[in-house]
């Protein structure tokens, strides 16, 4: 399709609009005419007539051609420039990352960069999808969401000993929905809950958003620290709030010895772990889940398929008794009605596409490598992880003495570098001195060189 | 791709590790022994491996072949049988539409048959977005969402005499999604609302969910009561919620006189009005908006594409001042991160489409011929509407005296067919009395036959 000749076409149009050669109301020439002094085929007139059409420039009147019916004003739209002069708060990263323009480093971002991603097998299943019948396409999902990702989805779980039906597996749209949904259904505002110190920025923005109380648990080496954590229960905690599989920001796999002492205190004290296992595709040898140990009954899993297929195509699951899942269908519909059906058919499809396991394995390796040259990069910085992470695009580092993240990132962020400091992360009083880094967005040198002026600059400043 | 010889031998597979010939942990024959043994091609082979190691079955090892990974008791999935013996509440359509199977027929549903939605739109649109750039099959959305759409949505509206700038709009995944977040947003528990009596069922459901108190403003053939909205004033309500274009679930179309009035009450009263248009793209004539007449300050206007485009690409949007609209966006990274930047341009590229337009006029023609013949359909069985809408689905109807619209909901279930009570629309005493009808869903005769047979059933029992 001659994309180009009819663009031309339709913008010659709106010109004439603009300039006042058609005014409003005014017939436009025949196709056939308009082709002829354009020296174009009938077929691209008629084509840019429609999509003027469908844009509500035109207007086509049966049996009489076609009227301008737009007004020429609003053809020159500006997006408007946004400026986040904002302080460092749980929604900081997340709002300069998603509103960066091209050309803006984010190795304070959670994803990969998009070359990473497998775009053959979302290209493939986009095809595919194509194909479908109509009920696909144009259908609301039923109330559990897509058959046979559960199916897909629970012989997965069924790998990490965790046994699951049908119906205790819920097709969302993200892992973030999942929670919100868990969280509106369980708990009330003023409820206590359990997070991880430090715990990934966008739990502490759904924590605000329903106001409630979170007690931070310390985050060492192998997991929460079970001590604070059963000392946390006297404060009657409803929920706690963790990553599984792979930690966020720390990167840490947590050992089954934390694993087991945390689900013995959970289901001593009847409350329930809320696991987010969203970085599980990134593991080498998955770490152990709370809800193999635990069961359903105090656990409940949620995940989505983001990091690793697609941040686009959004699809995410709750796995939790059947009961409850029942009772957040119900909430499902009343706030967001239906799940997409067809995001979840193009991740079923990119899922059991042949080639997916082996982009993993390449993906694994490349992350690797990448995990190892940016903490010889950020060594020179004087800027070293607590931890070195078993897999992942985490690193959860100390900066130099004397620099406070909050202030290293706006200083970067004036050279087109997005980080993501520690604050949003933790509000205990040394979070200021970490800062998070994704190794995949840690490939261009200008990174390191743009956090290397910035340290200097503060330095002097001092 | 030979689909069926690939699903036949995972089916192989599956099998004999069901019945114990493969047990976990032990190695594969190579992809050329295996092949010759199933006298099929080489890649077949590799196609139905790799799939089965997507599906978590069998695990590749490196130089060494495939190995059985998976434990066999999860293979035979059942689809537990949900039963909903559930009362009538604003919950009930959904959930029997949603989970209908096929072959149930659905007057009571709120959406299209299939076949009435433009496909080959949909299929087009995919082609074109799996030949995109990789950022957009795989990146997060930009906070405000897909700048085209927005840039379309701005141009359709000022047909309809809303200016808009591009920062006063906001993509969403849905209508439903859109009111929620405004809701969050903007109230609090206890809080006063108006809404129309009746409404569409799930506005209650969403008013539950946020544990609002509904002041119910009668309906009538010109729009709301003007002067029982001007007595619920006195009860501080903050919004009014409701359906501009064509009113669910009576179908009319509110007239300008009534706009007015309202408009100018809300502004003495500094409340604001949620105005959702979903239906807009059904109307003839558009009826005239509260967003053009009281502006922005004091209208929130939503909508979808849902009914008229797909309901499988999730997709809406809000129009609101832009910095309630930054407000807003805040709530959505914390609530469900983003939105599905995928489905936008699923979307865009099926609205600018030149067969969109023109589906539009085939499908207003089917549903006035659809209209019609349902009219004179239920006024056999004694049930008429209480006004013949202009356009869009909906006929809002009195069944005959003595009949309730739950009882008979209840028992044409029974007979695979779903219905829309009264009840669910509305909690005033008459309510019951009152069904509503989605003329597109009433093509087949079997609608009116088992109509005909429950009436008779309920009247012999009384």
């Amino acid at each position: 399709m001659a994309k180009t000749k009819i663009d031309q076409t339709m913008q010659i149009i709106r010109d004439q609009i603009a300039n006042k050669s058609l005014i409003v109301g005014s017939r436009l020439p025949s196709v056939r005419q308009f082709a002829i002094r354009l020296n174009c085929s009938v077929s691209t007139v008629v084509e840019a007539y429609a999509r003027l059409v469908a844009e509500g420039v035109l207007e086509s009147r049966l049996g009489s051609g076609y009227y301008v019916l737009g007004k020429t004003e609003t053809f020159a739209f500006v997006e408007t420039e946004v400026q986040y002069q904002r302080e460092v708060d749980p929604l900081w990263i997340s709002r300069q990352s998603l509103d960066a323009k091209s050309g803006v480093l984010k190795p304070g971002c959670g994803w990969l960069p998009s070359n990473w991603m497998p775009e053959q097998s979302i290209r493939k299943a986009l095809k595919q999808v194509a194909k479908s019948e109509n009920i696909l396409l144009t259908d609301y999902a039923t109330p559990h969401g897509h058959l046979e990702l559960r199916q897909l989805i629970a012989r997965k779980k069924e790998a990490l000993d965790l046994k699951t039906q049908l119906n205790q597996i819920f097709i969302t749209d993200s892992a973030t929905q999942s929670i919100d949904l868990i969280f509106r259904h369980l708990l009330q505002a003023g409820d206590v809950i359990l997070i991880d110190d430090p715990c990934y920025f966008n739990f502490r923005a759904l924590i605000q958003a329903h106001h409630l109380k979170a007690v931070p648990i310390p985050f060492t080496d192998n997991g929460p620290d079970a001590e604070k954590f059963e000392q946390a229960l006297n404060l009657k905690p409803k929920i706690y709030l963790t990553n599984s599989g792979i930690h966020n920001p720390t990167g840490t796999s947590i050992s089954l010895q934390t694993v087991y002492q945390i689900s013995k205190l959970v289901e001593q004290a009847n409350i329930l772990i809320v696991e987010d296992e969203i970085f599980s595709d990134f593991e080498y040898t998955p770490a152990p889940r709370y809800a193999a140990l635990a069961g359903l009954k105090h656990v409940i899993q949620i995940g989505s398929f983001t990091k690793t297929l697609s941040a686009a195509v959004r699809c995410g699951y709750i796995i939790a008794e059947s009961k409850l899942i029942d009772q957040l269908i119900d909430l499902r519909i009343a706030t967001n009605f239906s799940n997409s059906h067809l995001n979840a058919e193009i991740v079923y499809q990119a899922l059991i596409d042949g080639s997916y396991p082996k982009h993993l394995d390449w993906l694994k390796k490349q992350l690797n490598k990448a995990m190892n040259d940016t903490i010889q990069k950020l060594a020179v910085l004087d800027i070293h992880p607590l931890n070195v992470p078993t897999a992942g695009i985490f690193l959860w580092c100390k900066l130099p003495i004397g620099i406070q993240a909050a202030e290293l990132s706006k200083l970067c962020l004036k050279s087109d570098v997005i980080l993501a400091p520690g604050n949003s992360f933790s509000q205990a009083e040394n979070a200021g001195e970490f800062m998070r880094f994704n190794v995949a967005q840690c490939i261009d040198k200008k990174v390191f060189d743009v956090l290397e002026q910035a340290i200097q600059q503060l330095r002097l400043s001092v």
